[in-house]
């Protein structure tokens, strides 16, 4: 039986998408809710992330023990998390369970947000940002996400925000603050149901409908303003560190763009964990333990994002390299058909491996769903991709030629 | 078509095992060789591991760049990983691409292991060992390691060997030293070759027979030494730290052991990450920002691991709380058929969910046969598993009652 898209939209507006394969071996279902780090406000800075941990205290008929409970009886895999555009919930489960897997993650997305609960949950959240001053790459990444879209030049551009907020923002963010963001922002219209596996969809979308149907719709909407990042170089010493760490941030296509096949097949071919370029100019020699180029493709904007880290005495060779390699391309504009073919080819087959699982597809369906409104088959994903030429990459790297830079240095001794 | 087991086992000993899914959409493949940390000695500390980046430089028909090409156009999920047991490298890709994976990854495992290739690759190796200082939760693993098995009564357990070796024992091996372990230990009667789901079975040992045939035996062989583990708590004081960290290794059964079903069972209701023991007690309140107990079964012997994270303010209440935790089990034995009941279902039902990859069902298959020297196949593992009491786990706890303990501490201004 072939793979079957379906689709239903509830008078609330709740969308429920589904990618039948009678064929697989389980189920997966997650609810995709646009709500993250760029739709607060400064002061409520990390309440998308928060509210994700209280989704697991509880409803008005289940409480966090029975929440646990559930999903370990289910035996599911399942998980939540908040990214700067989205908080997904979703499990993977045998077929027979689904249909629960529904109903308890629907019942949690109503929660009983109780004062007491979020009270000590706060320090859970405090405890995960504590957490992270010891995990350089993330102050990396924070800290120059922050540069790169809140600047003198560009305003302060919400994707700059901090997922889990800071100590002080959280520490101030109170329980009615919360109940105010989900009322508006866990609406019906601003929440899409995706499932993939053997899924009995009719019963999925009567199951939808018994739990969501009173979810009153706010008419949620994501403010769409535009970046205007600046030419900069950022320098942090911390003489705690032992290794140097580097990152760079310069606009690409957005999720939108019919560019964005162009700039994955680009930022392989220069920055691919293996057989890039940059990994035979910095890797192979050598010269730091790791050296990426990756293609981040947003909500109406996007950038591509460069990181290594090294032994500080070769911090700057390291960059030195980074950027001649990045700028070399888009002087000479020298792609060969070759680095295209195999990238191409490389990113195809790993689309179909990872396609394998009805958890992978759910994923690539919500997302998808959440950026385009609309479904294209992974054959069709694929044709697009397979469709990249050389010239694309080359009028790609015209209009998008890795500029401005914003780049931020994290090191013990780092010159300011 | 039912997934049906097969074996073949070369003149030369080399071992070629497969699970055939013919409904599988692709199909994975794995060379395990019997090599790692715990098969060096204090000399050469790192040379398995070092030996891994090697075989990705070239062969007598190869050069580095024509293995990274090939892996490419492959498209394949492939890669290499080195532990304190063995060193895989493996590949996922369509069934069509099998053969082609198959000859690429025979040719790599012997390799031309060239002295200019291995004087570069030391660089990459060291900048790899400098990644780990900025990570404490690493640097807390290998020292624990260490205490637990090479102290003053047990020896020198091979098994508290450092994976990576230090930065001295890597600068001082030399290629010979290298090509002289190389020669012993990657014999084809310490390798078994494992394969899953589209295969077909003939074709691919005519493949590895074409490729391996003339591999000389060598009879390499595993030291079974017991470790002799102390009750011992070590603190170590690193101002560079924001958190401290609590890491404890105690024994465990092996992976030989019959007792291993309860072990996982037990570890489950202890320490998962979610609803278990230690999440209500240490994580739900914000005590801690991790508390895991896991169990980690090796070749003839086997080790329970506890790991905490927490605000060095909170060391002491969180060990505190961990260690009653695990005391009180050993008392009490009050582990409750519900509390069985569930993790048996969760574990079960992951088992499942995992196992609906090729690729999964590939490293589990290799693992397994390196441990039993046999093939169990999912179903009677799952019934193996199924089978666990409380009983089997209260005469667990009466055989392994988490003593002796061997305690690191890692934080700032840690008391000594």
């Amino acid at each position: 039986m072939p793979i079957q898209f379906r689709q239903h939209t509830l008078a609330n507006q709740l969308t429920v998408i589904a990618e039948v394969n009678p064929d697989a071996h389980t189920a997966a279902i997650g609810f995709f809710v646009k709500a993250g780090a760029r739709d607060e406000t400064p002061e409520v800075m990390g309440v998308s992330h928060f509210l994700e941990h209280m989704m697991f205290k509880g409803t008005a008929r289940r409480t966090a023990e029975d929440v646990n409970r559930e999903f370990d009886e289910l035996g599911a895999n399942y998980n939540a998390y908040t990214s700067h555009e989205q908080t997904v919930y979703y499990a993977h489960v045998l077929p027979e369970f689904l249909p629960r897997a529904t109903d308890l993650i629907g019942d949690m997305l109503r929660p009983a947000l109780r004062t007491e609960d979020f009270d000590m949950e706060k320090n859970v959240i405090l405890e995960e940002i504590g957490m992270y001053d010891d995990r350089p790459e993330w102050v990396l990444q924070d800290k120059l996400l922050e540069d790169y879209f809140r600047n003198e030049q560009g305003g302060d551009h919400p994707l700059g925000f901090r997922v889990l907020g800071t100590t002080d923002t959280i520490k101030a963010l109170t329980a009615d603050q919360m109940r105010a963001y989900f009322e508006h922002r866990y609406s019906p219209d601003n929440i899409v149901v995706a499932a993939a596996g053997r899924v009995n969809f009719e019963a999925l979308v009567a199951d939808v409908e018994q739990l969501c149907t009173d979810w009153p719709a706010t008419g949620a909407v994501r403010d769409y303003a535009e970046p205007c990042p600046v030419e900069k170089a950022d320098s942090v010493s911390d003489e705690k560190l032992s290794r140097h760490y580097l990152g760079m941030l310069c606009p690409a296509p957005s999720a939108q763009d019919d560019r964005r096949y162009a700039a994955k097949v680009l930022a392989d071919v220069l920055g691919d964990h293996e057989g890039s370029r940059l990994y035979w100019s910095i890797i192979d020699p050598g010269l730091a333990d790791e050296a990426d180029f990756s293609f981040m493709p947003q909500d109406g904007t996007g950038a591509y994002l460069a990181y290594a880290s090294c032994d500080p005495a070769r911090a700057e060779q390291v960059e030195t390299r980074l950027m001649e390699v990045l700028d070399a391309v888009v002087q000479a504009k020298d792609i060969t058909e070759d680095e295209v073919m195999r990238t191409k080819n490389k990113l195809a087959t790993q689309a179909t491996l990872q396609g394998e699982r009805p958890a992978g597809r759910m994923q690539a369906l919500g997302v998808q769903w959440s950026y385009q409104g609309a479904y294209t088959p992974l054959d069709e994903e694929l044709a697009k991709l397979m469709a990249v030429t050389v010239d694309d990459v080359h009028e790609l790297l015209a209009d998008f030629p890795f500029t401005p830079k914003t780049v931020l240095r994290l090191g013990p001794g780092v010159a300011v």
